[in-house]
């Protein structure tokens, strides 16, 4: 069975290496903050003190990381993944980042024999949980086919996509999806509430309609509680803003709407929301229509 | 039983005054274009020569009309209904129009002890002919409570939010949600164009995944197939829009997100798709990135 490395035991990153592990794979994990390893020791895994160590005793290494310089770092420091990987191994990139960030790095690790994929993810902690996560690849489709099974660990539906970064590309169409949802959703609930509707009631009619998705359901219940815990936090997918519309740019799309709701998310983070969940857009758009909360 | 009259038999009157007539109720109709009333005719109804003739007929008109001056056309001119009504009169508007415009007919017909609900709906042509419409309505409790026998031959799920106008204040949020839902799904499809993904397989990973609608999954198919037949016509999302955003300003809510969106489909429309399905929006940033079709 091929060994397993696993850099960033996050709120994603942990379960999904665990899923590893239980299937059975010879795992070798590393995580910045060691005492996040635990839990993946007492199933077994070797915890390795740097990415090169844990390259050193994979064939495949598996990131989840939270931006590009994370794995670009990861990758390419002294003590990093490539320092400790002979020719022929495979970095699966499970983070989101932009396209161009991942094919500058598979561009820089081609020389060595070492092959990569995109393969950002959608889903939240349940479905890392579950092993049901949606993953969209990139890369060669070899590398690819190689690695079925590895990722069929980790998630239900496997889409491959094509070149280097198109895998990327698909979860920042995505991630402009979830954003959009959000926007509306606070701007339909301010609308309602600032017109004397009942926000739970209001809330209750959108999550049974046509144009609830599982998202809108999740996040109506988070502003009709007013329960920012994070699922998703407001500064990732503000981070995430940020890479559709310089992807955006450099693809060549104008898109208007996405681009105001970055904005708006500049604005949330900037006042003090970042931790709080994507949802808590509400409080900018409520504050800016003197709704008392 | 109680005697219904129906003014205006269009792509959605029409198979919900059909509704009515095959729950027994007496019914007499009235359309512009008479050639629309065969179908009713042959279901049993009377055919009236003018709305004020429907409304002799009736204890109950519904009226299902394109925008708030039509209705204020049928109700007020000098054959409408209030000259052909009587105290106790329910007018029952299900068209969208805005919150200020049918407070402002209920106050008008109010002195004559005529009530009216306003009480648009969610749900196209398939819930409309199946009698699954979801209805949302405002208006006094009591005249709702008297009129749930027949708001349930139309629709499912009857929801009572309060005085008039709360029903077209709901319906307005749930079409702002509807206009966002497209806007983003087009600039996410151009994006994903542009970066040289597969329409076809970008739109199944989108209906499949936890951001999925209804809504979107039927309109990720009208733009793979670049087949905009309309379901919701595109001149009909964007005279929403300018509904919606009035409304906001009148509550006192900033809504840039919808505000711009109301642009885009003013745009859209001006290129000339305003017969086509409101998922046309698509042409127009496919335009604005240089996407050939």
């Amino acid at each position: 069975m091929k060994r397993v490395g696993f850099i960033g035991l996050g709120l994603m990153g942990g379960p999904m290496a665990a899923n590893i592990a239980r299937a059975g794979y010879p795992l070798t994990v590393y995580n910045r903050t060691a005492s996040k390893t635990e839990p993946l020791r007492e199933l077994g895994a070797r915890v390795a003190a740097s990415p090169k160590e844990a390259a050193e005793y994979s064939d495949v290494v598996v990131t989840m990381l939270s931006e590009g310089r994370a794995v670009e770092q990861v990758v390419f420091a002294q003590d990093g993944l490539l320092a400790g990987a002979r020719a022929g191994l495979v970095i699966i990139d499970m983070s989101t980042i932009a396209p161009d960030e991942t094919r500058s790095i598979a561009a820089r690790l081609s020389p060595h024999q070492v092959k990569m994929l995109d393969a950002p993810v959608m889903g939240s902690t349940g479905p890392a949980a579950a092993g049901t996560l949606g993953i969209m690849v990139g890369g060669e489709e070899e590398v690819f086919q190689a690695q079925r099974d590895l990722l069929g660990v980790m998630g239900k539906d496997l889409y491959y996509l094509g070149s280097q970064g198109s895998g990327a590309q698909m979860k920042l169409s995505m991630n402009l999806l979830v954003a959009a949802q959000l926007a509306s959703l606070c701007e339909a609930m301010v609308m309602a509430s600032k017109a004397g509707l009942d926000l739970a009631q209001a809330g209750q009619i959108i999550a049974s309609s046509g144009i609830a998705s599982n998202l809108i359901s999740r996040k109506v219940a988070n502003i009709v509680k007013q329960d920012y815990t994070p699922a998703f936090a407001l500064k990732h997918i503000h981070k995430d803003l940020g890479l559709i519309v310089r992807t955006a740019e450099s693809v060549g799309a104008a898109i208007p709407v996405t681009s105001l709701i970055h904005q708006l998310y500049t604005a949330a983070r900037e006042q003090g929301h970042g931790e709080e969940d994507s949802a808590a857009l509400f409080y900018l758009l409520a504050e800016m229509a003197g709704l008392k909360l």
